[in-house]
């Protein structure tokens, strides 16, 4: 597939458009107006048809939008038509809570191993998923293709093992330690810093408590 | 405090200038100049001193910024120079592991009390938290001070408890349900909608891959 450069703007935006869209497909819905989803999703229409452009339109003038056809095509530019094999780095309460969460697998995010330091966490299964000794990451990546590491771990040691899964050939991390990290340009890497969501909660309600 | 309006853009840096300025901190750097934080922080000079000029510059001519003092008057912007009060909805995996996670009460975050549905959870402790029963969110609420409810519920229960915690007066929700909650102005939401962000990164990868 040829892309242009697409903002980051757009790319937040697409997965929000596939949500949507799923849900209409299991109300049945075969057919809807840039008009209707723009109301449904409460964004304009022309914002829509703007973004969907980037991606070569998919609407006919008059008709709408199919929506399994736009389902299927926004799934495609995601690459989420394709299985994304990841491994879990950190064995602790919030990779045991991504482990257990069906809604991943169900888009084609497969959890294949979580790697752990503590003796207490190797060899047991979340959800018939091993927990394996970090000692044996670069063996068990040798062994199998993984599309997504995934960091759960604390801060201190989240660049060492970045460079351990790096020099290993991963080329994708969803990092949840709370730093930013340093990565080869060929690597990418998707940040949750739940704090600093937090704290945007916490500016926004006491800007409303200075507003009253 | 007067405020003007400051773009989202600015609120979704300031808790990481919060972030490298406690670093700083804790190596005992009293002082800074724009251009050493730029470099740290990787983003121009020129970007940092329009930022905090949004909430009145900080910075002395040819002094750099004091890193304490920057520190805290960012933490008083940021909201989070007072505690903030917090119950979780959801005593799930996703909901432990937030309640384990001490790092949000270093920064004044509070969890009173996690609440579900479930017999096996109700009644038992999480880090000393106790899990409540939703029956009782009424009169808990109306007996405690609370600043931001957290929803680690499936997403077809969201609506109606967010209807429930409006209703008993609460204005900031911290959601992890995946579906766009519908709440009056004057409450506020921040959405940690994560199968979305691993579908961003799916998207990167799937580009670097067409780019090869």
């Amino acid at each position: 597939m040829e892309r242009k450069e697409i903002s980051n703007a757009v790319i937040k935006r697409l997965p929000r458009y596939h949500r949507y869209l799923g849900e209409l497909l299991e109300n049945g819905v075969e057919r809807i107006s840039s008009n209707d989803l723009s109301e449904k999703m409460n964004v304009t229409a022309s914002q829509i048809r703007q973004d969907l452009n980037n991606f070569g339109g998919f609407g006919q003038q008059g008709y709408g939008y199919n929506v399994e056809y736009l389902y299927n095509e926004i799934a495609k530019i995601l690459g989420i038509d394709r299985p994304n094999h990841m491994i879990i780095i950190g064995g602790g309460n919030f990779g045991q809570a991504l482990t257990n969460y069906s809604n991943f697998e169900r888009r084609g995010f497969i959890i294949q191993a979580i790697f752990d330091i503590s003796p207490e966490r190797i060899g047991k299964n979340v959800r018939n998923i091993p927990t394996l000794d970090m000692k044996e990451l670069e063996s068990f990546l040798s062994g199998h293709e993984i599309d997504i590491a995934v960091l759960t771990i604390p801060k201190n040691a989240a660049q060492e093992v970045t460079d351990r899964l790096v020099a290993c050939g991963i080329r994708a991390i969803w990092n949840f330690a709370h730093l930013d990290l340093t990565v080869p340009d060929e690597v990418v890497v998707e940040n949750v810093h739940l704090s600093e969501s937090l704290m945007q909660l916490s500016y926004r309600i006491s800007e409303k408590r200075d507003q009253e």
